[in-house]
């Protein structure tokens, strides 16, 4: 009954805008839920086929538009989109390209128009970092200056946490949960054997230039005195005997020590440990892993038995121990992407604005891409501990809630059941192009 | 009514059996369900408080005996034994500590016959791997000799899956299950920035004499082809030709190479590929790792871009990916060391029985620990390809239900909500011993 009189009222006037496709690429490192924003955005765009045609995804990111490799989403089922949400990394391949400016290479920007114009696309999705969002911007730019406008909306994405503008970056949650439960959990490993057998544990996370990651590791810690006991950002200076004391401390009162280090962990002068100059016997020069490194540190100095580990890419790919609030905000911001490119807004990100931190609320908002574009967000020295080893309180208030919740993947005969998508191509309709 | 009929019922006349203490150790590298063995000893004993008085854990294993260090587990609530299920590592502590022979050490065998004694414990059980299962089996003989018989069960633990006569050993399965997960994880990472990044992935896991858990992450692969793409097994020697010839030709094929290598993978003379004799700038032996190591023989072999990881504890510690299969296998032969205790059995060990592949069907059985005792298990032949760089049908078989079903821990703010015990110790009776 009620169906039937809904379709008794009279249809909406079609709207004026023109339908149009979209273009949506991945850009730079992939994160846990990058795919979350890319099922908000298909899913979004889908809700508005009288307004956007077919969604294409550049094949391995914008190396996809350049190259004419345009994915036809269109083909894939309702269900493999929404299994997006759940599957970690880039479904349409990304890549670390980042075109040159204008100046030393309009032939790229005119070649994107290009496509775009043959494809009929008037919406550019671009989902990555703070270089993403510069090329988005200067799309947007040129577009108008060539006399085809497109729409260009910025998409925040990188497990760095260094965006402007926005309290934080769909995948650094994700990534976040990670190192604090695998600390948590490594460090109860330690405890229980430190009598007998290894008194430090050293490990390895990302983040060169920030400590974002590395402070994630501080959210294992309940109570003073709980792993992990030392944290190396790359913010603070090393120095060795003050890491040394404190080492040597922490094994003599708790029994063993929970080190959690940035790979960007470096000396005054701003070298990398894990690029000290050290050779091997070839002379080769040693192979990266500041874990390693500091780990032969403390065995030379203090003479401890020891282990490390390296998480490196099982952190960012993580999707299993996902952050509920991380995978939330990413479909967010993917869904926010396309409305606001349909409310005629251009050349901006959506944004995700905290509103509280206990309980936890926070909305989407939106930056001019002008204002995000190559402004790295360093991690606030308000959060490192006096210790210059530790996160603050005002630390912790703003990390905890970002990797609140559990979102579990289905699984299959005992492991994540991820969707593969087709990924066929679109025919193409221009000569190639050299990228 | 029929509570009040039973009531009614004659009550079953006391055992006849006297009422004794258990001691419960655990013993060498901990794993993530260790703790549902403790949780399975200790809640069975509590429902057989007629014949078992107070269950005393080892502080730190079997030197917790010798020093007299007895942790009461009587003062804890059962919520906090029944947290023990979703807790890794030992919640008591646990050791590297191998007693000698009663022939070299007697003093040590006759120590913890003393400490029994003062403690009228009549109930030995220890949790561990190939190496306790032999202490227990002496601690069997020994007590009779000395006039003061003890019942010694063995419970088998190990992440090495290297036990004899039971089809696993609780630990592996989740051991197995992490390292499957992420091998799957990262995989997706690596595939979908292979275009501009990285080519060849490489994971270093557990396994320093047997390929179990090396071969655990043949399970991420679906179909041929799909990742990973090379195992590196301790059983299979070595040969660098083959193996880049191998990295090649999948790049070439697909793209990129994800590589699983087990910690143990050696040269055909035996020598570790991680302890090759590589030196530093300053002399010191390059340290271990062999992910760094095939790293760098792959880039100057082939040139292309690495990412390399190693787990260590963390694959080990892992609760958050816990197999349910292992959780509940854990729980069950702690379970079944009490059941057994209780009927008499002495000098024996529950084991896990398969009854069939699929579906996954297993119960328990016992076997007599000197059957098991100084005997290791290695990964059948059969369970490696041809090639030497894969697993086979059978042994995907054999793996794939010891990964099947997940047990999560309740989460709070974002992380495991593991149990730490209060941990008390029983009041000393006896004078001070060194161990």
């Amino acid at each position: 009954m009620a169906r039937s009189e809904q379709r008794k009222q009279p249809r909406k006037a079609p709207a004026k805008e023109p339908r149009r496709n979209a273009f949506y690429a991945q850009s730079g490192g992939v994160t846990a839920v990058i795919n979350a924003t890319a099922c908000g955005v298909i899913e979004t765009a889908r809700r508005h086929g009288d307004r956007i045609g077919k969604v294409f995804a550049g094949r391995n990111g914008i190396l996809g538009a350049l190259r004419e490799e345009l994915i036809d989403t269109s083909v894939e089922s309702a269900g493999a989109i929404a299994g997006l949400r759940s599957t970690p990394s880039g479904a349409f391949g990304s890549c670390r390209y980042k075109l040159a400016s204008i100046d030393e290479n309009a032939r790229e920007y005119t070649r994107l128009i290009d496509v775009f114009r043959a494809h009929d696309i008037g919406y550019f999705f671009y989902n990555g970092g703070g270089d993403s969002q510069d090329t988005a911007h200067k799309v947007s730019q040129l577009g108008a200056r060539l006399g085809y406008p497109v729409v260009c909306i910025g998409i925040p994405k990188t497990v760095d946490n260094d965006l402007p503008r926005t309290d934080t970056c769909p995948g650094f949650g994700s990534v976040a949960k990670y190192v604090a439960v695998s600390v948590r959990e490594a460090a109860l490993d330690v405890a229980s054997m430190c009598e007998t057998s290894t008194k430090v544990f050293i490990l390895e996370v990302m983040g060169r230039h920030a400590g974002w990651i590395a402070a994630a590791g501080g959210l294992a810690q309940e109570k003073p005195g709980d792993p992990p006991h030392v944290i190396l950002f790359p913010e603070v200076p090393f120095d060795e005997t003050s890491f040394f004391a404190r080492v040597r401390d922490t094994v003599d009162g708790v029994g063993y020590c929970v080190i959690v280090a940035s790979e960007g962990t470096r000396y005054p002068d701003g070298t990398f440990l894990a690029e000290s100059g050290a050779r091997d016997a070839f002379g080769h020069a040693q192979l990266g892993g500041v874990a390693p490194t500091l780990a032969r540190m403390v065995r030379e100095a203090l003479g401890y038995k020891y282990h490390w580990a390296v998480a490196d890419y099982l952190q960012r790919s993580a999707r299993h121990i996902a952050s509920a609030t991380d995978v939330e905000q990413a479909f967010a911001v993917g869904r926010a992407a396309v409305e606001l490119a349909l409310t005629g807004r251009n050349a901006v990100m959506p944004t995700i604005v905290r509103e509280s931190d206990e309980p936890y609320r926070w909305r989407i908002g939106e930056a001019s891409l002008r204002s995000v574009a190559n402004v790295e967000r360093k991690l606030p020295k308000a959060y490192i501990s006096k210790s210059g080893y530790g996160i603050t309180a005002a630390g912790r208030r703003y990390l905890r809630p970002l990797i609140a919740g559990e979102d579990y993947p289905a699984y299959r005969d005992g492991l994540p059941d991820y969707v593969t998508l087709r990924n066929e191509l679109a025919p193409k309709k221009l000569p190639p192009f050299e990228a």
